[in-house]
């Protein structure tokens, strides 16, 4: 069988244009002599729509736009990634809505299949939107009875997973429906490591039912969501057989029955450099859907602003990336050296607008106010206010998009400033703890046209907010703090377990405590790009009021 | 039977003043000799909880405190609200996490009923925690065959909601069991007028099964939730025979037989007064659960701010509230004298700092960079960020938390700055229109020691960012403004029914427009105090880069 993959980037809501890449993909199937097109989950509206689905005109709308692709002449029978109503025909409005996949030949409607498992945690809210749908959906093709699936709907094989938390199994009530092949058509994203452990799964799910499966993901950022593509098919032999270049759109052709794979250079790319590039693709889509050309951050010569910078020429090109140095007294020449040094290396604009008389005025303004009281955080907190400001004013200005530069450590434990450095509105590293900024800058410059200078990488990190800062005065070692952090937030282990890896008692509850203490902050943040199993934002959801902290194990 | 009801006002997740709440209630409920005594939903925990529910430290402690709750000898029995495991000792340890209410009598658990119907809708993400319990729970004291219920339980009646979602009916499958009375711990939240639905439904509930209901309600704010108490008794008759006071937190003590209801004074509140109310207790609670006892904001002499500031006095005392003018060259004499009558009507600490000098700084810094741009919003935008500067640093100075006093039509279309009029850690009245602003402070003037000076009500708003701006320059009047965001945003009406109710269809995709267009703002938004059916916030969910706009109608 010969199969068209569409790897599509959708923008959510953009149905026109959705529709539009679907037809050339469909264009391309016809002329390839394709025996069916399979697209990603949801791959005419985009994932995830969210709270869309519950505006009745994007309802209507869209499926209104799926009735009209359903009805154009295309050779290639294709099954489209939809919305569904529990209608006989899925396409008129109903009570409810269903994720689905809809197979669409020669003008008709021939299948219809509602994911039956709605991923509801983490980043996903699937239940708020969706009904389950029950039981397999079968369609046949050449002989070949496939068998329909929608992303979660694979990942319950108890095999597999020994923790799967669903009642049925969809690959499972397909196999015993008759289904000769599975097909998947998904949205899955992108997570440091994340497509290794896909393969495997796809690899044991195709042996243990030795069924070819054609999963088919989605690819590009939507907000903080990156999807990597990758769409992959597993020959019966329970090999992957074909996958598709990471990070990249197009419409792949390959055949169930080929044996031998040959992958594209992202399969050897290691984990740092996937996670660069990832991010890079998350910029470039938010900067692009959000319809900006132009880019503007701060650069201070500190790291985490160098590889933003660094990831944003990557996105959108060195034209369109302006950085801006503002300096104070407390900044030293060093950093201001960097910043002028990563600024020619990467060719973009540098601006330097320094900050001293700015803060001069503030502090004249509130001389009388504060009278009584000693220089604090507050001055510490307003410099890097200033900057937000003049960030912002250059966002305003010029037309373009503030990135904003804080890594994962520092949302953590709050060695961040809201309305300051926190300005901005999408935060490229925010998902990294400062040990990985490190990590992706060391692997990033064993390339060639190392992008980022030396001196950034060895320097001790600091704020630069009053004489002589360093972060490790305020903070553990970095290596200690994100080994604690990586523990609670991203693997939710209990205190005593983190304490037990070799932590002090007294440094753990410390550091978790900070993190409570920031969730205001984090609540303000923009979106941030997403590369591990657990970011700050939409998939991590916690009440600021509260008082909860971890007692001792009994 | 004699009732004691603990309507409760929980801080999340603080688990030993939560339990000594618990205990305090059930020393009056032993001292009134009351046969049960009942609390609201999670009233161990708080509602809501979130992504504690994720933390297993919290499940550990919350399950001991709970054993040790259930192990402490008091009379009366209880029914706490809490968590519950899948196993039979519901207290042990499980796989899954039920919402459930226990029956704790003389150290043992008589009962567990499990939560069988999961909100997951607007603001509610339970489907995400909790795994949903089946079947009903009965429990008997002094003959009475009680059926237990948890909030969401109770609404699904049919005959009542016509577009009931749910399959199950719990209270009709407690009657079927044999319930001869319905309980119900909820944590509901407030909401404009929900209170009088509340009731009806109950009555109504009463009647139909001609049993007696007795529902406890939280009370308090949580973050940007506002829980109403206004607990309550359904006689048999299927009239409301006792209600428990709105915003307030103590132990009733009623009898299931009485008849005659005599309200206290929250009973007989217009709808503008409930709000200011429930407004009140939001921001007293956020500050308090916070941990702070002071608050600072601007105050421009504008509506907006000024009836922030009365709710702020009314909430934590004049002597807790600092408010800051901080005009520019804009700023009218008149503004600049309404916010000084205001300071004085409400007895607090007003201070001056005028923004000019700052202003001049941050052009002049700029001057270069911006030599060949007219000035534009950029300008307009720093004045307001320079201000939220300046606020932010009299909270960090005063250890103050800053109201944000943005309203929800400005919010909803972007008339507000990002890190300028948009900074604080609370958004106080970004859930009343503009409109709703006028009439809260015409109601609120209609009483004794009228707040609000009458030239903020009469004179035409002003952002006063520009020489003699008005509101009305850049948007429609605000009735007409209204009008369509709440068909839009709370009643999520099809846009060409919103131009069927009169107004032009350019003006209402272009409102329409900008809503969309102003999401990446809302997303940095502080929390902010729920009084509609449909609040920005957690409860509306949308991406930032998409491109859907509603299409004419076919």
């Amino acid at each position: 069988m010969k199969i068209a993959i569409a790897q599509l980037n959708p923008t959510v809501g953009h149905l026109d244009a959705n529709a539009e890449d679907i037809r050339q993909a469909l264009d391309k199937a016809d002329a390839a002599g394709a025996d069916l097109l399979i697209t990603p989950e949801l791959a005419l509206c985009g994932y995830p729509p969210k709270d869309l689905l519950e505006n009745p005109n994007f309802i209507r709308d869209t499926l209104a736009m799926q009735k009209q692709l359903s009805e154009e002449t295309h050779k290639t029978p294709f099954i489209l990634g939809g919305i569904a109503s529990e209608q006989s025909d899925p396409l008129r409005p109903g009570q409810h809505i269903f994720n689905a996949a809809l197979v669409f030949d020669a003008g008709e409607i021939k299948a219809c299949h509602r994911k039956i498992l709605l991923p509801n945690y983490d980043v996903f809210d699937e239940a708020r939107y969706f009904s389950a749908g029950q039981g397999p959906t079968l369609y046949t093709v050449k002989g070949e009875n496939i068998g329909i699936t929608i992303c979660e709907d694979i990942w319950n094989d108890k095999t597999y997973w020994s923790s799967g938390d669903y009642d049925t199994n969809p690959v499972q009530e397909s196999i015993d429906a008759g289904a000769t092949c599975i097909v998947n058509l998904s949205a899955s994203p992108f997570g440091r490591g994340k497509h290794k452990t896909r393969t495997q799964m796809l690899e044991e799910l195709s042996r243990q039912h030795q069924v070819p499966l054609i999963y088919v993901n989605q690819v590009g950022g939507n907000d903080g969501l990156i999807f990597d593509g990758r769409s992959m098919v597993v020959a019966t032999s329970g090999e992957k057989s074909f996958m598709a270049p990471a990070f990249k759109s197009d419409v792949f052709i390959t055949e169930t029955t080929s044996t031998t794979c040959v992958d594209d250079e992202s399969a050897t790319w290691n984990e740092d450099r996937d996670v660069r590039e990832a991010l890079i693709l998350g910029v470039r889509d938010y900067v692009r859907k959000c319809g900006f050309k132009k880019v503007v951050l701060g650069l201070s010569g500190g790291i985490d602003s160098t590889i933003t910078a660094a990831i944003a020429v990557a996105a959108v090109g060195p034209e369109n990336v302006i950085g801006i140095g503002m300096p104070s007294e407390y900044s030293s020449q060093g950093s201001i050296d960097d910043a002028k040094e990563l600024a020619t290396r990467l060719g973009i604009r540098f601006d330097m607008i320094p900050i001293q008389e700015i803060f001069a005025a503030f502090n004249q303004s509130l001389s009388s106010a504060f009278s009584d009281f000693p220089p604090d955080v507050t001055e510490e907190n307003l410099q890097a206010r200033i900057r937000g400001s003049l960030l912002m004013a250059y966002s305003n200005k010029f037309g373009a998009l503030l990135l904003t530069t804080g890594n994962k450590s520092e949302c953590a434990v709050g060695y961040c400033t809201l309305y300051g450095d926190m300005c901005g509105g999408l935060a490229v590293i925010s998902d990294l703890y400062k040990t990985e900024v490190y990590d992706l800058c060391r692997d990033w410059n064993s390339a060639a046209n190392p992008p980022i200078p030396e001196t950034c990488i060895e320097k001790p990190p600091s704020a630069e907010l009053r004489p002589d800062q360093k972060d490790e005065d305020s903070l553990p070692p970095y290596d200690v703090l994100d080994g604690i952090l990586r523990a609670y937030i991203d693997e939710l282990d209990e205190s005593e377990n983190i304490i037990r890896k070799g932590y002090s008692a007294e440094l753990v509850h410390q550091v978790i405590n900070m993190v409570i203490m920031t969730e205001y902050k984090r609540r303000q943040m923009p979106p941030g790009l997403k590369v591990s199993a657990k970011a700050f934002g939409e998939g991590r959801r916690l009440p600021i009021a509260q008082a909860y902290r971890p007692k001792s194990a009994p």
